[in-house]
């Protein structure tokens, strides 16, 4: 196979016409943050804005992947065209993503309605890989109808993912441990959709019943959502319908209220002020400026200065 | 008891002379991002770059508190001044820290030279306090000669605790699940010193051989240190004085190496760097500035722009 360099546009016009590869290789290069970055994004621009973003979070053990491929078939049956990334939270060191791409969610793999990637936390603290909003945008452009983010909830993740995405369902599965835990309360939070899995075992409805008397709490002005408490059996496919007709009306719901427009432009300013920050970094960090930040910490090491003023020196520049 | 507001001279002199309720209420100054910060910082540079950073880590059950407590016992008994703080990995949106200082290490509670402090990681992703190298920098100017940073492994705060130390120490026992799991393996590369709590448990032994065996694969170049992997069963104080003793021995060679220079600028380069990053996030999305970042998302929501030609308008501002 020719390695030509495809222009951003053929890469971009492939992917839209599904090519699986091409979509791989455009991801492939947000993640790298590749020189043709800026010229793929502003590619993609006319064709973004109308995939719904669907976070899934939840503790290791209830049932992710499992829940993942579960929505993927009843949506694949409503005939939408999905796209998966799953974030793995590995340490930044290790590189690598965790899963591979091929061996998860085999089912679908040979499905051209279905693209799916594995993205590594790497480079990011927190676990939700810095490439992500990019990696939306490719798989947006390209023609998902629906895109699955899919984290373990550890650390903050889960909050980032909510802060990504359209909908937001998190997952728990009785026996995982005090229920709810204390620890956990953020989830309360962050759900639009809350789905009790492996709810053919014992104690499924006590953590729903518990579930909800703590969503109860919550002080909800009126014409609110009120995220729906939701059981599944994901590998038996049991209740993946329920689930996304949820997912459905949260979306109607969130277009109507405007929570759909003010969630995008959130996530569209992170995005910009997250590039914008890595670029002033860059610029700060480079050696070309006589690495300018080196200098000022080592005068903050010798006593000679306070961070507030090396800091301000920084933004004088 | 009266309230007068306190000057940053007044207060940083008080935190010097050891007072705790000074120590705390600029912890407090520091954690809020009270308007004084920058007087703050600037009087107590004059006092700071003496204290020795210890980064404890490990994941959730190896018995973090109980060796904090047993190391701050070792310390005091060298009679040295300690602070520790403890981070609390719980959600942003929940606030609070989930241990309150008085409950933990109530031993010590009564002690003037230890000052203990808990602190949540809310508002910053990823699980260390945005805060953390400021409260550091006010136990140091307050005389404390270690300071012990605490964090529970999870995500990634235990590479972030290792990027705020002088000498990070990681914690692991026996009975842990797969001994050193493969998604742990980043631990490997941030601990300067290893300690294999309970060691009076089965498996103790296993696990120091596979943590060896593991460290010895790492080329590490002539001079340079050789992670040490100590026993301890913290909740007797076993261990202890020889996991200080390692913490001295890593302190000096850092110090001959240049290592330990090294840690610190780029410490002070974090910390600046955040600082910085903090003061054009709020500039771009004030309100006084007419919300230029998110007029920008808006437009990248409507298609009319790409992230990264609005983050070119942004830094061009």
């Amino acid at each position: 196979m020719s390695r030509r360099t495809e222009s951003p546009d053929e890469l971009v016009a492939r992917a839209r016409d599904g090519e699986a590869r091409a979509i791989g290789r455009l991801i492939s290069q947000v993640e790298d943050g590749s020189s043709l970055l800026r010229e793929v994004m502003a590619a993609l621009t006319p064709y973004a804005g109308r995939a719904h973003v669907v976070g899934l979070t939840g503790s290791p053990g209830v049932g992710k992947s499992t829940s993942t491929n579960a929505l993927v078939a009843e949506l694949r049956g409503r005939d939408l065209r999905v796209g998966v990334l799953a974030i793995d939270p590995s340490s930044p060191y290790s590189g690598g993503a965790l899963l591979g791409d091929r061996i998860r969610m085999s089912e679908h793999a040979t499905d051209p309605g279905v693209f799916i990637r594995s993205m590594a936390a790497r480079g990011h603290l927190g676990g939700v890989s810095r490439a992500t909003p990019q990696a939306l945008r490719v798989l947006d452009a390209a023609g998902c109808d629906v895109i699955l983010v899919e984290t373990v909830g550890v650390g903050q993740s889960e909050v980032e993912i909510a802060r990504l995405a359209d909908t937001t369902i998190v997952l728990l599965a009785p026996g995982m441990g005090d229920g709810i835990q204390a620890a956990k309360a953020g989830i309360l939070e962050i759900g639009d959709v809350y789905v009790i899995n492996k709810a053919d075992r014992d104690g499924a409805d006590q953590v729903r019943r518990d579930l909800r008397s703590m969503l109860a709490l919550a002080e909800r002005p009126e014409g609110a959502w009120r995220p729906p408490v939701l059981k599944t059996v994901a590998s038996a496919g049991e209740g993946a319908a329920e689930v996304v007709d949820a997912i459905d009306a949260h979306r109607a719901w969130a277009g109507e209220s405007g929570e759909l427009e003010r969630r995008r432009v959130r996530r569209a300013r992170d995005e910009i002020e997250a590039i914008a920050l890595t670029a002033l970094r860059e610029r700060w960090g480079s050696v070309d400026e006589g690495n300018r930040l080196d200098g000022l910490a080592a005068a903050v090491v010798a006593g000679e200065s306070d961070p507030y003023a090396a800091a301000d020196g920084l933004l004088d520049d």
